[in-house]
């Protein structure tokens, strides 16, 4: 692959889009971020991917047309043949199908690729991550909700298309209610959003917590990974309660995994996986060890390593990869 | 491959030995079972194994050095690069490493390859039975304890060796205790072990049930699948509330194993899974429901078609598969 193979990825949420421009060392050559429009729908959406990918060439000092392809990693549901994405819920105005990868490539003139925010950020950490010396690992990513994938082979397995659902594995029969309608699944104990919701039913019962304060404190409405990280470190009480649950029912649902598929390694992201960072992976760890059916051969337990670029880069290697 | 190329498979439990003999299309030519040896340690099974593929031949009219090879399933963990299975508790006197191939081998004088029980039934049940046309699927062996096993790309998946523990997903955190010891696994609920030493425990305390005279009718000590399926024909109200939360437990686990791997089916064998047939696999996929996460698209849910013979005929298999 010559060197001057140039890629550009996007990471699109519903907050905001993060775009880079790498070469065929996957190095970052630009870097860009714009805020995701909330008026305009998947149009408006697919103007500011152009703009962002602009901005990340011209950092870059490359001509957009110049890029190979460009991959977005996008939330819902992709069906990357056809270049479309469905209920992509996080995204305001695009409800149904969207042939967003024909949107953005009009808007650019390059080449498009679609794939799961996710299973991208999955694929980024698998070869070029936490991930790349590990033939078989889980991935988790512990954020507003619980994603993850399994890469068998060093490739993610997709199953019939909507593999990867670990945060909807059941760890509590009859147990909590989950943010997706169901019971006792491991992102109704350890997602942010369920963590909030929990956290503001306890306060509102008169239950005494500094998660509210560090909220306000950071001009924040939401409790986001630092609201938590500032509550645990100021030994806040119900912070400690729920993340050590979190904790367990994450433990637990990993543990599951590994006593089925029998991975080398565990790789934990998202937003909450990386600002508690390696201390709580290794209390994840710990809380595996009474469930694994194989103790004396555990599976490693690994921070990702690609942070919030991770999303972008693994987009970049759409590009890439045929079978995507 | 020519029709007369004649394998020998033997099931090897810790109660009787089944061996077959099988051609190249997988015709059953012979068939013959003895009891498991309760005394002489591992030269005396292996001695049991060359006399029941001897008798198994004598019924096919062939000489056992015709056979091109013996595959022998066994409890225990296999190395079968090494020919030896360890941890074989079921057998008797078989502590620690056993040459379990060597010693068959010298005692039949053909070729023999080793494979663990449970998952060379689920080998056979992919290649010749419930399987066959299912790229992907979950085995489950719904028995004493809870086996399983992954195929993906219509292989069994083996992970560092010893994937497929499905009877170790925790489906309750801090739940009942599993006969391995740790707390809330699916066998913990539904394992055939722990379904009897439930009921022996409600009985002590003074519950009515016909599951003991439907055992001693029998002339049977241990509550077997026929024992349960008996008590269950006779609206036994304990022994259904008990197996309806067996099936709770198995949907539960293999719902978390869909929402991870999104395979395309189900295959429910085993003991109490056979016996119980068709319509607990109806009930176990009606409880698997409420837990997919893709409910529009779920998975068939069938029972194994190789009954008995799955053991022996993926034992078989073995001769012809130099991955194992």
């Amino acid at each position: 692959m010559p060197v001057d193979h140039l890629r550009g990825g996007i990471d699109l949420g519903g907050t905001k889009i993060e775009a880079i421009v790498v070469d065929g060392d996957h190095k970052l050559l630009g870097q860009a971020r714009r805020a995701t429009p909330t008026s305009g729908g998947p149009q408006a959406v697919a103007n500011e991917i152009a703009g962002a990918i602009g901005d990340a060439a011209k950092l870059a000092s490359v001509d957009v047309n110049r890029l190979s392809g460009i991959g977005i990693g996008t939330p819902g549901a992709v069906d990357a043949q056809a270049g479309t994405v469905t209920s992509a819920k996080n995204l305001p105005g695009c409800e149904g199908v969207v042939p967003l990868a024909e949107l953005v490539q009009s808007a650019t003139g390059v080449g498009v690729r679609l794939g799961n925010d996710v299973g991208v950020a999955l694929d980024a950490e698998a070869r070029l991550g936490a991930g790349r010396d590990l033939a078989s690992f889980v991935g988790v990513f512990w954020g507003t909700g619980i994603g993850g994938g399994v890469i068998l082979h060093g490739k993610r397995w997709l199953g019939r298309g909507a593999a990867g659902e670990l945060g909807h594995m059941v760890v509590k029969m009859d147990g909590a209610i989950c943010p997706c309608g169901r019971r006792g699944c491991v992102e109704a104990y350890a997602g942010r959003r369920a963590l909030e919701a929990r956290a503001r039913k306890e306060h509102a019962e008169g239950r005494k917590t500094k998660l509210f304060k560090a909220m306000e404190k950071k001009g924040l409405e939401r409790m986001t990974s630092s609201v938590w990280a500032h509550a645990l470190e100021h030994d806040d009480e119900l912070a400690h309660e729920l993340i050590d649950r979190a904790v367990d029912a994450l433990a637990t649902g990993i543990a599951s995994t590994v006593n089925l598929l029998d991975v080398e390694g565990v790789v934990i992201g998202g937003g909450l996986g990386t600002r508690l960072g390696d201390e709580y992976a290794q209390r994840i760890r710990d809380a595996m060890r009474p469930h694994l059916f194989v103790p004396e051969r555990e599976p490693v337990v690994r921070v990702a390593e690609l942070g919030d670029l991770s999303g972008a880069l693994g987009a970049s290697l759409l590009v890439l990869d045929r079978t995507h």
